[in-house]
Formats: structure tokens, sequence, C-alpha cells
């Protein structure tokens, strides 16, 4: 696996870098940033792994997260990949919410989908090993954070992979996609009718068949348009508490689904994760 | 005169806000983003103005400066104006440094530039006028900053209007459009071949000519590629040192002319001023 870098700039005394790699589960280029903090020679640093939600690539994030400061500070390494497979070869749809910028972390069953859509693959194993295998990573101290779509990508690759994954956050998560159009549009496309299929890719049914972290941490805003219908922030709260999963559930107060919100709670969230992977 | 609201969202405690309004200097809509942060009813704020470089609108920084945190801490309000008139009716040149983009903070005198760009006057006179009608702005305790094409434009308004600006700050400024190929092209396309009509829009030239500052912070990356030909950080030293201009340059190792670079930084400004502006 060859690692082209597109750039790299001198940031917060380290490296944010952007590359561009050939994918074997997405047959497709895949362009993903990573930021390495200053480090002593030989450091292997815990890594935070970043899901973005619909429409973003990894630009997103990397421009307006504001997560820089506070992986220098703590001396985390951060790794946001894109939401999809991209290029003219990859089928897509006219919709905003499915197709490119909208893999929802899942591997597709569905025609025309299978092929390219395997973005949970991708970020479980290969984007994995990818990075394991080119930046100074501890593989045993990873975390895992995402927004939005992102988020539900992060609490259901979290609760599937405990063992991996030490520190499990969102910001505004989809929490059920059983639950909500978008999930319903996007599991329906990718996996097909049958809703039993779904529950591996939904967080309150992962949590409500045993899957169990040691805490969570969850932000999302009061002023969310897509709170009541899309993310559905309560059907999290209620999982957790009949299952007894320790869960920090928090509703900020006039911050809305933007970056003007992650950005804000973003420090809190890489220091949180920081704590449970140093410890 | 008045303000059309274009955006606001909730961040870090305050309001990023993104406002329209006629402007009778250039002629045209005018778009420039504030972030107030929070504070008690009735308080008044000190207030930073940042000004951008080529290419930019208020956006840039807005999306990518990392300053809100740092505002917020200390309770600085945050301007960032456009970089000059935009619209179909507003002359342009296919160039990326001159035109729209590029308006240079000066009051253009030759045509067909001299009707719109007169980003002097804008960010002189009828923006402050309209920041303090509009904002909790304390307009006796005012910074000035910007990057590049705007870092210039923050030296010569700030050394050209000492009385009103208490703390002068840059990234990467062009120090001397009398001495580079961007001034030298701008400067003669907007007032005329007549070098000694530049001398006021030229910070090094201000200084050798008596303007005064209490004192002058610069960060300035080695890694830049504009530095030795447009930047000339050294012309701005040598007139600091010459005048006998207190002046802190810091050249930042291995930084570049990115956002990239000027987060990195944000923070430092935002408190050095705040240290002035509250003092």
């Amino acid at each position: 696996m060859t690692l082209e870098t597109v750039s790299t700039n001198k940031s917060f005394g380290g490296v944010q870098g952007v590359y561009r790699h050939r994918s074997a589960q997405t047959g497709t280029e895949m362009t993903f940033s990573v930021f390495v903090p200053g480090h002593a020679p030989g450091a292997r640093l815990p890594v935070l792994w970043y899901l973005s939600g619909l429409t973003c690539t990894h630009a997103n994030v990397t421009e307006k997260g504001e997560f820089r400061a506070a992986c220098a500070e703590h001396g985390v390494i951060f790794v946001a990949p894109d939401t999809s497979p991209r290029g003219d070869d990859v089928p897509d749809d006219e919709a905003y919410d499915f197709g490119k910028g909208a893999g929802f972390y899942v591997d597709a069953t569905q025609e025309p989908w299978a092929k390219n859509f395997r973005m949970r693959s991708y970020i479980e194993q290969e984007l994995a090993e990818l990075v394991a295998a080119n930046f100074p990573v501890d593989m045993d101290r990873q975390g895992i954070t995402g927004h939005s779509m992102g988020g539900h990508g992060a609490l259901t690759i979290g609760l599937r992979n405990a063992g991996r994954f030490r520190s499990v956050s969102a910001f505004s998560p989809i929490v059920s996609p059983l639950s909500c159009p978008w999930g319903d549009k996007a599991l329906t496309g990718y996996i097909g009718s049958d809703r039993a299929n779904w529950r591996e890719y939904d967080a309150c049914a992962l949590i409500e068949d045993g899957a169990r972290l040691p805490d969570l941490l969850v932000d999302q805003g009061t002023a969310d348009g897509f709170l009541e219908e899309q993310l559905r922030t309560d059907l999290l709260a209620q999982a957790c508490e009949k299952a007894g999963q320790p869960a920090t559930i928090r509703m900020q107060e006039g911050y809305d689904h933007s970056y003007y919100f992650i950005s804000t709670f973003m420090a809190e969230h890489v220091a949180w994760h920081a704590e449970r992977l140093k410890a």
C-alpha cells in the first residue's frame, strides 16, 4: 500500500498532512488527513479517529475543526478520513444524503453500491493498517469520534470494536438509523429492506443487543435543526439508561449543527480522549 | 446605514455573525463578520480588526482563523471585513493580485478603480462607524491585525491612525509595497506611477517618515514562499531599528503562508492585543 502525500503544512508545532492512496476496499483513490504533533524521536502517540458527516470530505474538519491546539497539547494524532468513495466511476445519487459524501460507514450489500461503498471495512481494516504502517501511532491507544453521520460511524464502529477503541465520543450523532429518515433511506439503499441487518449499524440497537463501552461522551446542540427528526439524542439516552451503559450526554443550549458548534467543544473531546488513552 | 444579518451561529459561548450592508464608499454591498463573545448585559468590549490577504473574503479567517476561543477567553470582539468591493458592476482584473479580492486597503485614484476601490476609507471610516453603531464595542479600545496584504493593511492603517489603535500586529505582512512586485503592480494600478504618493501605503516609509506606535508584533514563517520577493520582513526590521520603533518580529521556523500558520499564533496575538486593550 503506497501512500501519496498531497500536502503538508506545519501547524501548532506539528505537521498537518493530507494523503491519498488506492483503496482495495472501495476500488478508488481515497484521501484522508493526519495531524501529527511534535514529538520525541521514536515516540508512538495515541490516535484519535474523526469521522465526518454528510457532504463532508476530510477537509471540513481539517480546516474548521480547531483540533490541532488540543492535539498538540495532549500529544494525540488526529486522523480524518473521507465519507465515501469518490470518482467518476462510482455510482451516485443526486441527493446530498445518499451516494457520494454519504457512505454511512457501512459495507453495502445492494447494487450498484456493493462494489465501492465499503466504508466500514475501509475504516475498520484498511485505513487502520495504512495508518499503523505510515505514522508514529500506538495502535493500542485508539479513540474515535465524529459528527452527525460520522457520530453514527464513531458510535457504531466503537461499539462493535470495544477492544480496539479505548474511548468513544460523538458530536450531534445520528443515534439510530432504524428510527430516522436519513437512516431509513441510506440503509434501505445500501443494505436492503431487512431491518434485522441494520442493527449492527445502529448505536441504540447495538447497546440493546449487549455491546458495551467503559463510557461515552456526546455533545448535542439544542438549536440543531436535525435534532428532533434525524438525530434523536433522546433514543440514545434511553438505550444507555435501560442497558446500564455509562454515558455523558450533554445538551448544549443554543448550539446548532455546524462546525461553529463542533469547534467549541473539540478541545474538551480531545482532552477527554487523551485522559483515557494515556491512562 | 442598515445592516442585514446573513447568518449567526453560537460558538464558544458567543455569537459568530455575518452581516451585509450597502457601502457608500465602495458603491456596493459589502459583507463582513463579527464575533461577539458572551458578556454581561450593557458591557462594551474591546475590538480587534482583522484584515485578510489576497483572494480572501471575510470567510477565510472566520472559518479557519481559530480566534474564537481566545476572543471568548479575553472578552474581545473580532471584526473581519472583505478585501475589496464585489459584484458584476465592479471592475476586475484576471490576476489574483489585482482587482477583486485585492483592494490593498487604499483609496484608488486611477480609472477604472477610483469609484469602487475605496477600502482605506471603508475600513477607517464607514465600517468603523457601522460597527460602533451596531455592536457592543468600546471604540476607545481598538486593535488591528491582518495577514499578508491584510498585514500591510493593519500596519499602514495602524501607523496612520495611532490615536485610534492601541495595538497593532501582523501575520506575514507585505511590509513595503514600494519594494515588491505585488505592491508595484497594485499601487501603480490604483494610485498611479508617482511613487511619492505610495508612501502613506507603505509601512516602512510611514515609519521612516515619522509615524510611531507604542510597539508592534509580527509573526513570519521561514518556509513562506512569498517571504523573499514579496513580504520582505527584513525591510521592516531595518526600518524599525533605524527609527527606534519598538517591534517584536518573530521568524517562525518551518511555517508557511497558510491559515495553518496563522491559526497557530492567533491565540498569542489575541492575548497580546487584549493585554494592551485592557490596560
